[in-house]
């Protein structure tokens, strides 16, 4: 069952003017479920992302990013679950090619002006024909207040769909910022195996907007780990329409970025909620490092420590098994003696051991919660990084022996 | 259950002459189980190691690197499991030291002459007194041919034991190589969580012989993982006697390295075969690439993979999971449309894609075997890597989320 975390409430979803959504059920994979979303924006809107650095990306990843940089101006985005198209070589790249050209026919813009995204098993197929086919049916049904039920059409390992809305107010006008991710298991930095789709009705310029993407990806979907597998087919995009009024420069642009960063870093957290069989939802904040570098390489030796997180699952403060993680994060430098570790408020390790004042109980307490946070100050700088990650239980096992049957 | 490993037979487990070995029942963590062994060099013997590379490295690793530094010749070494005295500060500093003292006594030589090991629980304190009254009955059974006791002291989570004994011949003598190792978790390159000890009657000198078991350490430990937490506590020894009257030379070193090479490698193997949940026994040879280091890391990536791990445990040919792996290795500029992936005999992808030739139901043939081949032929240089791994079951989560209890 997901952290915390349940499913949104459709009405707390906003529209965002200028961008239209569209579902259908293609059977890409199954049937009776939404499968397929088209996502429409109005002409004039400024479209960025960021995407998978896997070497073995996927047939849509590279259309993707063909597109964007011919900066034709984008008009739609078509996601469909099922099927990753990653993996499928020349006949992937057609196929992709194909789904961008049908939409484009349909909706009166060129196939350059359609990105496309997949997601789901790979090494398979693409049924291009279910997708060609689902594709009018997706369009037919578009409209500005359809986040919901786009949230749940891209969904596929999940157990529920992941979609925020915030708002502010910026030169007197209300910014609004609406997203959604899916996205459950293969989760690492770099964009593993999830989407994330975030609009806002603010005008922020196409160099400006890539600079928010990359910089709310950092914070966000960079910072989240379930397994430390990276996917072949993942993308944060970011949609500007203007049609709020509201224009984003130099004097403005943190408080922009504060609210994209918002919503991008509850839309990761979602993820990591609902990561497979998670049970446990794990904040690992490093501090007073060198550099942010090497705060984040002892937070992810930590986060990827299969032996920390089963330790987690079991709530059982197995404090060494994270000192042992820190220990070969690989800081060739670091004095272990100077460091100290806090499982939420209790002091548990310093002078390269178990703190004196430590008693078992308390670190029993805190393991039994399901939000925990890991702190390890280091002492030795000034940077600090915060990662999310989850435990690893019977059901993580259960679910990823099982995804293609 | 072990992948295709069953207990050493005793009569198999030759004495090295000029080593003899005592075990105890010192009720460490557990009564009624040997959980302290002392091995005694005859003088005039030659001891070596390599030891883990974590910064948190256990009070023991430090004691035994000082000792071995200070060169004045090792006469024992001394084993507990139950607890690893790591993470415990200058207090396991102390217990590390006493242990290595008292022993010295019994035996008449000085503390520097003896080298501590410890494995089991991190961060409890190493209930030293136990060690200590446990030294005389371990003393008191030493004998040489005592291998198969001493592989079954050593054990922690480990279900089988782990002996092996080959023999050379080099300038007319019958040179005998026998070891031990233990370990079945938290196993990773650079010598995590296990310890092997490997003994030979050849006359080697310090320098060579520290060359050797670097070598063999290189080609065997390092090159097995479990699931990728690398431990405080990691050791392999190479004790050399000189009894047999043979001496190593560079004109039969080759001959040496090879044997020391073959008995360290299958102890390595031996802790993945009984690797904690193991049922699948898996290689990974990773060819023609540029330099060895981009050929382990490609390996390390497939063989670290939860995913990959998971779906050898379900015998499915998730070969995609594969590709994914070897696209997030790092390899900035590899060019994953020339690159060949073969499950055992069997073609399963290249051009970037899944093989035209390959059936799903040759995939399934290997994947139900119980040891299995992932080759990986990166066709653009003349490095190759072998790596050994298992796969991830619900038992290595029921195993690392009970124990500590």
């Amino acid at each position: 069952m997901p952290v915390n975390l349940s499913t949104p409430v459709a009405a707390q979803l906003l529209p965002v003017a200028g961008v239209s959504l569209g579902t259908a059920e293609a059977g890409i994979k199954r049937a009776d479920r939404k499968d397929l979303l088209v996502i429409k924006c109005d002409e004039g809107a400024t479209v960025v992302g960021v995407f998978t650095t896997n070497r073995f990306c996927a047939a849509p990843v590279t259309v993707a990013k063909e597109h964007l940089a011919a900066g034709k101006g984008i008009r739609a985005l078509v996601v469909n679950t099922g099927n990753a198209n990653a993996g499928t070589g020349e006949q992937g790249m057609n196929a992709a090619r194909t789904t961008c050209a049908e939409l484009a026919k349909l909706l009166g813009c060129t196939p350059q002006q359609v990105l496309p995204y997949s997601t789901g098993v790979i090494m398979e197929p693409l049924p291009v024909d279910k997708i060609v086919a689902g594709l009018p049916q997706a369009i037919a049904n578009l409209k500005a207040d359809n986040w919901f039920d786009a949230a749940h059409a891209i969904m596929t390992t999940d157990i529920v769909a992941k979609a925020v809305t915030r708002q502010v107010q910026i030169g007197g006008k209300t910014v609004t910022v609406t997203g959604m991710s899916k996205g459950s298991g293969m989760i690492h930095p770099n964009m593993a195996t999830m989407l994330g789709y975030i609009a806002t009705d603010a005008a922020i310029a196409q160099p400006l907007l890539q600079q928010m993407v990359s910089e709310a990806a950092n914070r966000s979907f960079n910072c989240i780990s379930v397994d430390g597998d990276t996917s072949t087919n993942d993308a944060m995009m970011l949609i500007a329409t203007g049609r709020s009024g509201a224009t984003i420069d130099a004097a403005n642009r943190a408080m922009m970025q504060a609210v994209v960063t918002e919503v991008a870093t509850l839309l990761a957290q979602a993820i990591v909620r609902d990561g497979e069989g998670a049970t446990k939802f794990i904040t690992i904040r490093v501090e007073s490092g060198k550099d942010e570098a090497e705060c984040r390489k002892i937070g992810y030796a930590i986060a990827h420590s299969p032996l920390v997180k089963t330790a987690f699952f079991a709530s059982d403060p197995n404090l060494g098994r994270i000192l042992a993680a820190i220990g070969y994060a690989g800081i060739a430098d670091l004095d272990v003696g100077k460091l100290k570790v806090y499982l939420d408020d209790v002091l548990v390790a310093e002078y390269g051991g178990r703190a004196a004042s430590y008693q078992e109980e308390d670190g029993q307490r805190v393991m039994k919660q399901s939000d925990i946070s890991i702190r390890v100050v280091l002492n030795r700088g000034a940077a600090n990084a915060t990662l999310w990650t989850c435990d690893f239980s019977y059901d993580y096992v259960k679910i990823n022996a099982s995804y293609r049957s």
